[in-house]
């Protein structure tokens, strides 16, 4: 169950997780804080908002190019068809765990022709895993974070080698940077520098943004601009996409100086409820804003205990859990954003160990 | 040159086409007018608001399921893909200037393999076209009107010819009804008595209806629900499209009442501009809302002179002139909507002799 489906949800709960959910007649205010609200919409992604937001993106990633796509799907679909029609076989290196693989339905697969090479389990993949591959490889993917793998990201030496590997080869490096703006303190190094180590970088300008979608794509003019015909095939040429683009701007403004004091805090809260009797955290600690839970109890169970607390306690704790091969415990994530501020370490750990003990 | 880069834009500026052009700001305030401002917005394709507006479009083409898809290119090739895949042939007859083989960069080819078998060049094609494929078909597509063939519609006797000569073969019928809305006065019918001829149905939320960009996909439930899978592949499932099921929920309820007289408004003006020396207009007269103006010079000086209309009478004419076969003419389109008002026929008319003359 998710909260957007709850009857009990309130104006005034609370959530652990994420920034503050705001109806669309709220979110039609935000929007009033962005620039370029006096300008006639973009169309056909020509527009002055659009251009600035791209090149805003582009300059804090330090490429030389960006493009808006209003979703990731389409984006790094399109960068990954350049990359292989380029490198002349459709091999795509990528994490077992990654979106591309478990969150999009085959897409790459089933509209591209493209090959997966998965390589990693729980952890990301490294050089050996790179050098252990028999196939000539067209584009290697590295995720940052792997969120299917509990947010977790491979050390600055493993993706420096990674970069390197890759440029002795000849082969792209394209990183999935859903969550980019997330993994920066945990390098202690800028957007460029990280960006610095791809051919091709896609990050996201919602989830901890809080936008209401869209992404930017970014890398060198020439691989970039040939997106641009593999985009409109999978039909992201939008008659205009200004709310995504006012969206960004705030966004980008609101909670991109944040993100070093939203991991802060996931590294507190992690701490605190790894302490409750029979929970996990994972990775512990935490490599960005966003870390699992692993809880005693199975997902119905825990999923109705989490109701109570909406009901009893007005506060909504984790959206969903899931199964895990484990016997007997069960999987929630947490992503800190601007709601979290509303508890303490310690009242959220007291509040999970009510969860827990409900579900028992 | 559209007149979104051009700076002698103004405010008051008064367009022969379409609806006002709103500024982003003033698009947020037109956003208020539509229900469900209190709800939190739809995520990934689920919601109240969303629901709602699926089942009111299916429910005006009389069919009994609509998903809302946020750009039309991935509706048609997702629906495509079901019907051939069900057929088991990837052929696709479709008109030779339809938009789905004109305007989509080949995405159905080049994301599906689907085949075209291309009828018909400057009228919608007949039954007669469909007898003499030799291939198996996997499903026949209408366009409704042509838009690059002049806005163009079969008759009532030849679509419903085509219907039957489909239903008799067991090859589905779909209906790219972008402009759907504007094309059921020429019919005399209502919407569902159309679309009841066909097994799937694409209707626009944009264009003439004034939305943001997004469209309906109807039909029968299962083939509806086959194509699932398949827009999430091609990036079709976003975080949010509240923005788009606002505006199209207000563009409905604004704009649907109005699409006899927006054609009416077509039929004087076309007669009015068909009288200016040197024009033509196609089709006469029009079938929908919209038509094709054939005009003396080239597009270069026809621009130049647009833009010096623009500065001198701040009005705007026609958004683009494109060449045609025939030397020393141009096209350029009308498409009549609450703009038009500001113009009488003969104003029109003079300012178009005005154009033509400057243009010389």
């Amino acid at each position: 169950m998710h909260l957007r489906d709850d009857p009990g949800w309130r104006a005034d709960t609370r959530f652990l997780s994420h920034h503050e959910r705001l109806s669309a007649a709220e979110w039609l205010d935000r929007l009033r804080e962005a620039p370029g609200l006096d300008a006639l919409p973009d169309q056909y992604n020509e527009g002055p908002g659009l251009r600035e937001l791209e090149a805003e993106v582009a300059t804090l990633l330090g490429k030389p190019a960006g493009r808006f796509v209003l979703k990731g799907v389409i984006a790094q679909q399109a960068m990954l068809r350049v990359w292989t029609e380029r490198g002349g076989t459709p091999v795509v290196a990528l994490h077992s765990r990654s979106h591309i693989e478990l969150d999009e339905d085959g897409g790459y697969q089933r509209l591209h022709g493209l090959v997966p090479v998965r390589l990693g389990t729980w952890s990301p993949f490294t050089v050996a895993d790179l050098d252990a591959v028999a196939e000539r490889i067209g584009v290697v993917v590295v995720e940052l974070p792997i969120r299917r793998a509990g947010h977790k990201l491979p050390s600055w030496a493993e993706l420096t080698a990674i970069s390197e590997w890759c440029r002795e080869r000849g082969v792209p490096l394209h990183f999935d940077g859903a969550r980019l703006w997330e993994s920066a303190p945990y390098y202690g190094r800028s957007l460029a520098e990280i960006a610095a180590l791809a051919d091709s970088v896609y990050v996201s300008l919602y989830k901890t943004i809080g936008g209401l979608g869209g992404c930017v794509l970014a890398g060198d003019e020439e691989p970039i601009t040939r997106t641009r015909p593999w985009t409109t095939r999978h039909g992201g040429n939008l008659y205009t996409v200004f709310p995504y683009v006012l969206a960004a701007r705030a966004g980008l403004r609101k909670h991109l100086p944040r993100m070093a004091e939203y991991r802060e805090r996931a590294l507190g809260l992690a701490a605190a409820l790894a302490r409750v009797p029979g929970v996990r955290v994972a990775p512990e600690p935490p490599h960005t804003n966003a870390f699992q839970v692993y809880l005693p109890g199975t997902p119905d169970r825990l999923t109705a205990a989490n109701r109570k607390l909406l009901e009893r306690e007005n506060v909504w704790l984790f959206a969903h859990f899931t199964e895990t091969p484990v016997p007997g415990l069960a999987m929630a994530e947490v992503g800190t954003g601007s709601s979290t501020a509303a508890f303490t370490d310690s009242e959220a750990a007291e509040l999970v160990a009510r969860l827990v003990e409900e579900a028992r």
